[in-house]
């Protein structure tokens, strides 16, 4: 671990990404241009986001399917704007075997063309609907300027695909999957997201309508957090997707999919690190409890680690995830500052004066007070405390999005207000493509939605003056 | 479901799996060569055997991180034995972001060359050792004859890849991970293995010893249920990945991998499926208990449902993974074929003279007589009953390898005997790769494996009348 201080959050936010990344040991970038290496620490807390989704998945009555990664090219193509949204982005397979292929295959970059095109197989009658499947894996989507979580070519994701008989059931779907995301990213994730539309422009390729979660993150930018497609017969179409009704006539498939990917691990880091590293949740915390123990003699050592060990069983009794730091080549400030570092919410340190009083020294990750609490208590009362921890997260982030949340005024109070402060910025809109886009061009702010409904804002546009159609929520993203 | 008859095992036993895995709705084949698509049957069924693995791997120290899909083709052809063992079967992207790439990637065989090159950054002191990793995903290896589950050209696994200080810790480790596999191939899947080590010729492409883990199917043939890697230093000296040992000396790491895949899907399959389907241990079942209502009258239907639905709820509770077959479009014999298929171990049958008198008919997937068990009895009964059946399963499959291990008395009565009965054909071995060959040539058996340590067979050696130095297990095998 490198001991000299990150750069601040106020200085330079990308850097300090960067080095949070780095130095809390999550991810670094691969040899192939734009790829990522998931390190333990990073990959633990997606299998925490995997295992709060799939549970909620199941409990939803979706199972798990895999289909796979490698998709003839013409098959891509038969959804013209799904391959026109893709296309540019899609990595291909020319040499397989060591013979040149007939046809190139195209690394998924997303799956709805395969899916659908085997749902025409799976789907005859509207007794085989819904059918509602789900997939963990990874994807491919070429990127020229690269993050890590953030934006990479190949990310980990789960994308749900679903098919409904009718147009109701497939959007009361895509909502209900939306407030699962919800539901994650607030909950398990402790960051306050925001339900909405996409404007047309911003709709995922092949979509009718495209619903989103927005979170905000400690830079003052948005963040989309996870989308949920309602896709109409578009696919159904494209794939001849057809199913008998109950009345015996032919109709086309309605079509839901859904995604949530590795970048929440950024925007988990994102929406509460400060200026000491990281600050994990404790429900997406690989670690929650590490215990520093302190002493000077080999008398001392031996006593204090016997206690220290005991009291890590307890609390791995009651399913606390604890870490027992007993590394004899770092002194208890290096190890301190490493668990600072690496968001653990709740340290505990424990010396032989500690051992003679049975106590510990509790130190919350949220700052505050250090505070003694008896040994005896210690595992009894940490589920509690780490429910605490969560909640302040949360309500930190909510206040942090809460003060960063403005209605437009004028234009150019929203203008300069996004580019100095940045934010959401709340305002009416036309509706206009055109206008949106110089909207964005002058702002570099895109809308992040509008709500779910159409909302008459009884407001000109913001921009151009014309009756305003919806509501807009405007921010700078990532 | 198609309700004619399957093929029998006897008669063909390829045809048999063939229809088991799509009567099952285990997979099907993808659009692109080689590819297989899981449906959620199947899937399920990966999903039960990847968290018995993964928690072994937790409890053994382990952690998984998650390394790229492409690797440039420069990076996998630093070790020799490596690359040439895996160059055939790469699948090489050529085009990304609508550009020819400047270098080909190739898409992970296996992920040793990326892993390894990457610890030559994380390696630097005896006290960074060992790194306990594994990986959870895809690699794809060209293959020209595929077989849903058995061989395609892209499957699922996981890969282990440990770095360590000493030949002794990475061989410990490497028998580690092979009694891993025995335990859940043996309790999980039912599948009694044996355990042994590769003749040279079998070895992974760079590793120093490779060990597995072998079953019998049901068609007498040998199937490699897992395999764990001895790499020595050959990595660690191909990615120049060194370290300052306790000494101050510098040493190349030592290593193992280890890998297990969707393949034993279809051992499970072939383990233990009979003529009328499936047969699945429960501890791998998706569905463990199918509860089918029989009924004429609607009054009937909403009496035997009621009960039904509280069976099916109590039985849930208990942690059972029950279904309760409400589907109206289908009659009773139709519900009872189709579990049967699809390996469900018990199916509970109800109808109003059962509720009249409450209890329910319970058929075991193992066949024997029909058992009325009272309905208050059920829930509390079942996992006794699942655990019988899972032992049941493992005795049977136990039994019948028993009865086809053959000693070799004569080379002509193995070869003939291989041929008919096919079988584990065990007997001394000279050592000679070209003896072993011809050996192979003759009988289309190979070395299946020879014991953990070579053992002195005391004996000439089957073939070719040299002085035995070890014992070797032959099989035709898939």
């Amino acid at each position: 671990m490198s001991t000299n201080k990150l750069p601040t959050q106020a200085d330079d936010f990308p850097a300090w990404y960067v080095e949070v990344v780095k130095r809390a040991e999550l991810a670094e970038h691969g040899p192939a241009k734009g790829s990522m290496i998931i390190k333990p620490h990073g990959y633990a807390m997606w299998e925490l986001t995997q295992r709060a989704l799939d549970d909620r998945f199941k409990a939803t009555g979706h199972e798990n399917v895999y289909f796979p990664l490698l998709i003839p090219m013409s098959l891509l193509q038969q959804e013209a704007d799904h391959v026109e949204g893709f296309a540019p982005q899609v990595a291909v397979v020319t040499r397989g075997g060591g013979q040149e292929l007939e046809e190139p295959l195209a690394i998924r970059p997303t799956s709805e063309a395969i899916i659908w095109s085997t749902y025409k197989r799976w789907i005859q009658s509207y007794r085989d609907l819904p059918l509602l499947y789900n997939q963990w894996g990874n994807v491919v989507r070429w990127e020229m300027r690269t993050r890590l979580f953030l934006r990479t070519s190949e990310f980990l994701w789960q994308e749900g695909h679903t098919a409904h008989a009718t147009a109701e059931h497939a959007q009361a779907e895509t909502l209900r999957m939306l407030e699962v995301y919800r539901e994650v990213a607030e909950d398990v994730l402790g960051i306050p997201v925001l339900k909405g539309r996409k404007s047309p422009g911003e709709r995922f390729p092949g979509a009718v309508e495209t619903y989103c979660i927005e979170g905000l993150m400690r830079d003052a930018r948005a963040l989309q957090c996870g989308t949920s497609h309602f896709l109409g017969q578009n696919f159904g179409k494209a794939y001849d997707v057809t199913f008998l009704n109950a009345d015996g006539a032919t109709e086309h498939a309605w079509g839901t999919s859904w995604g949530f990917s590795t970048r929440m691990i950024g925007g988990t880091i994102m929406a509460h690190g400060d200026d000491a590293g990281l600050r994990l949740p404790p429900a997406v915390a690989p670690i929650q409890v590490a215990i520093v123990p302190i002493f000077r003699t080999d008398d001392e050592r031996a006593s204090v680690l016997r206690v220290a060990e005991k009291l890590r069983a307890d609390l791995a009794a009651t399913g606390v995830r604890v870490r027992l730091d007993d590394r004899d080549q770092h002194r208890p400030g290096y190890k301190f500052a490493e668990w600072e570092l690496k968001g653990v919410p709740i340290r505990i340190e424990l010396g032989p004066r500690d051992v003679a009083a049975q106590r510990v020294v509790l130190a919350s990750r949220l700052g505050g007070d250090k505070e003694e609490v008896a040994l005896a208590d210690v595992a009894a009362g940490m589920a509690e405390r780490l429910a605490s921890v969560q909640k302040a997260l949360y309500a930190d982030a909510l206040a942090y999005r809460e003060t960063n949340t403005h209605e437009i005024g004028s234009f150019d109070a929203f203008a300069s207000g996004v580019a100095e402060q940045g934010g959401f910025w709340i305002g009416a809109w036309c509706g206009d493509a055109a206008c949106e886009a110089e909207i964005s061009t002058k702002t570099k702010a895109t809308i992040r939605f509008l709500p779910l409904e159409p909302a008459d804002p009884g407001a000109a546009c913001v921009h151009c003056g014309k009756p305003g159609v919806d509501v807009a929520t405007w921010a700078r993203a990532y």
